[in-house]
């Protein structure tokens, strides 16, 4: 396979025009959407159009007038459709961990009711660890506890008489393993468990069935592959059958049945609006709805199925092209290499015998990608420990997975080209082959979200 | 009086050129400033640039090169100079509502291990809603209850041996009234009770001295009287000595005390940084950075100092003109008479046994307002409760206060002239007058913030 080879693929993208929708900069190869979406070249408008017409002439009442108020739940609407769910299912609100702190609890107070010995959460430790902060912080509160498995082929074994909650990242931000969604709520509610999903890496990214899956809750990120803008508004999602059992506790005026009777005593309004509970950001929104547009733009393209089928050919191919010209360089494949467990990432450690893994170059590496033009970016392996597996730990199946330096390369359908992928090996290549990571510039650390 | 005099008082008020660093609707009289503040001028080209210049070319750099990690510490500290907290002391992030359920939180945990026999939060039942309802939920989490008082001079006495925490707004949104924060922190801690303010409509309205004045945790809102935009942000402080005394619940990865390690235990921040949670939006920051360079703006002619006895002499002027030019219309004054007891509002009631109270008119006259371009708003009464008392329980001392349907003119002495007061008396007097209130178009109820 040749350039050429991907340049072709690109002429022959029936998504390729989608690009057009975005405003990237010249010359970048930008793998990093996984964290932060690119712009679209509508929000600056828009946003633009909520700051000087919408706040600046409408004033208080375009809370009414431009339907400010119905924002929560009409943008809602439009994030069901890309993650099966139902209108005036999903509401945006909040952050990713204030949300989940709302669902969880929900989950958790359902299961008081329904079993109150189970007292356990089941999670990945290497699942984001807000997930886990948040859980932790429940769990401390409630007397329950966490139970943490380190590979996803122990989940299934992990869920007992005791638990309670089975909380997981559908695509784990460490590794892009993608967790059988259908298979693992079936599992958990066999053993007598609720199932949370967070979508952060996957909504946007590939097809979700929230309703068909059998999911309990879910909650999402508005700034990944939703391309939001940065710390974009989140979103909460409760089966219907669920929603109104339970009153979560961030109980906001904007969550109340009513919110303009000003009643003292807190009454829940019916449904998904629930969810809602401080008065949310009017611009931050506004651009959501730009970076959601985006995507169902791809409706008559086909939608999440033609862009999850782009993403795995973009994955294979840096896989394949990685496998080929980095062959020798000490690099392991932490993403499953097959295409049904793996999110739209590919995921690199060094093999700790090479030059580069005894270095713990994985850092400097990325940053040395990033002078030439490549973003991709570094997660860092849990602290204190190295890597105890070898290469064949590291497929997401053993705990080398989690404490491994992370080089993390995210494809978006809508906007990666697969040249870029291309291109983004052969500078990988040549900051391996050429010891650029070894210069002082790029050994420094420095916080990268 | 007439309105040449008022025309003299803005041609010799001082802070009149702060009036154009914002981009108000020429002709429009806006007295809801209390709600949502005004458009600052520098915003519209500020959150552009962070747009199409920090997330559009610096994409994800941006959270280094562009100051964004640091965004929530930096404006609290530029906050925290407005309502006399120290640097480092204060940070901005999600909403009042979630930042209240924190701070409360560690309030009630703080008071567990003090005085664990003490499980009540003494509030206002006229206190804004969703403090009452965020409340409402940590006291059936925890076993706690809420007492509430019917005015001002009842807290105090409200104050015993079961009380935990004294939860109020600074001005109470219904009825302007500004509590002594000084004294009633002082009656709080006297009595062996916490203190949790919410400064929602005082933060930027008046001088605010959290640590002189011995507040323990503090709340404020960013789109009010900082100018921030629709849905702000909000903020959060806690007395020093007691801010790393509790873990809040909310623990989200950007309140760890090392994100980017990616440990899956949470350890807390030193310090306030613990009360951010999850990724804030950028957006909403900036904007909300331009609203309090706003306030900044104006330490040379005075600061808060100067704002708040401009603020007093507006509303000093609203209350007299109403007196003289709507005497007999049935209008009683809602807020205290008394500049020391009375924030940057005037409320208004219809006396019952007047045309328009029995009439129920309140909202219908504030609609009728705006149709001539004079922006108040209308709070409801308890819903299914008349007015019991009479005119002499009005100023914020009795139930009726609290029951009465309000109109409520808010006035921010940044941009605020005191010729706009003085029309808006003129207007309603005329709405009364001519019984435009009367007219159909007025009468249909809308929500309104």
């Amino acid at each position: 396979m040749t350039r050429d080879d991907a340049l072709a693929l690109d002429a022959a993208d029936a998504l390729a025009p989608m690009r057009q929708l975005f405003d990237l900069p010249d010359g970048l190869i930008y793998l990093d959407g996984n964290s932060l979406g690119v712009l679209p070249r509508a929000t600056a408008a828009r946003v633009g159009q909520v700051i000087t017409q919408e706040w600046g002439r409408g004033l208080i009442g375009s809370w009414n007038s431009a339907g400010w108020m119905d924002q929560p739940q009409r943008l809602g609407d439009k994030i069901a459709r890309l993650v099966g769910a139902g209108p005036g299912e999903l509401v945006v609100a909040d952050s990713t961990s204030v949300n989940l702190f709302k669902v969880l609890s929900a989950a958790l107070a359902v299961q008081r009711e329904d079993a109150p010995t189970r007292r356990v959460i089941v999670s990945e430790r290497s699942n984001f660890p807000t997930d886990l902060y948040i859980a932790q912080s429940l769990c401390q509160q409630q007397g329950c506890s966490l139970r943490l498995v380190d590979a996803p082929g122990q989940i299934a074994a992990a869920l007992d008489a005791d638990t309670a909650v089975l909380l997981l990242t559908q695509v784990n931000y460490r590794t892009g393993h993608l967790h059988d969604m259908a298979g693992l709520s079936r599992a958990a509610h066999r053993a007598g468990a609720r199932v949370v999903w967070d979508l952060a890496h996957s909504a946007g990214a590939l097809p979700v069935a929230l309703n068909a899956d059998g999911a309990d809750y879910a909650v999402g990120c508005g700034y990944k592959f939703l391309n939001g803008g940065p710390g974009a508004p989140a979103f909460a999602w409760v089966r219907p059958d669920l929603v109104d059992r339970f009153v979560q506790p961030l109980s906001g005026w904007l969550g109340h049945a009513a919110p303009f009777a000003f009643e003292p005593g807190y009454q829940p309004a019916a449904g998904i609006a629930r969810y809602v509970c401080g008065t949310p950001s009017v611009l931050a929104m506004a651009a959501l709805e730009c970076g959601v547009d985006t995507l169902l733009a791809a409706a008559p393209l086909g939608g999440m199925a033609a862009l999850r089928a782009k993403s795995l050919a973009l994955t294979r191919l840096f896989i394949a092209a990685a496998a080929e010209r980095c062959a020798g360089q000490g690099l392991l494949l932490v993403s499953p290499d097959d295409d049904a467990s793996r999110g739209s990432q590919v995921c690199l450690a060094f093999d700790p015998a090479s030059d580069a893994g005894r270095a713990g170059a994985a850092h400097a590496v990325v940053q040395a990608l990033i002078a030439r033009g490549v973003v991709g970016d570094f997660r860092a392996g849990s602290p204190g420990k190295g890597l105890t597996g070898g290469a064949q730990d590291s497929a997401a199946e053993g705990p080398a997975a989690n404490q491994a330096d992370i080089l993390r390369f995210g494809v978006t359908p809508l906007y990666t080209r697969f040249v870029d992928v291309w291109d983004a090996v052969a500078h990988l290549r040549g900051v391996i082959d050429r010891g650029e990571w070894r210069e002082p510039r790029f050994t420094q650390r420095g916080a990268v979200i």
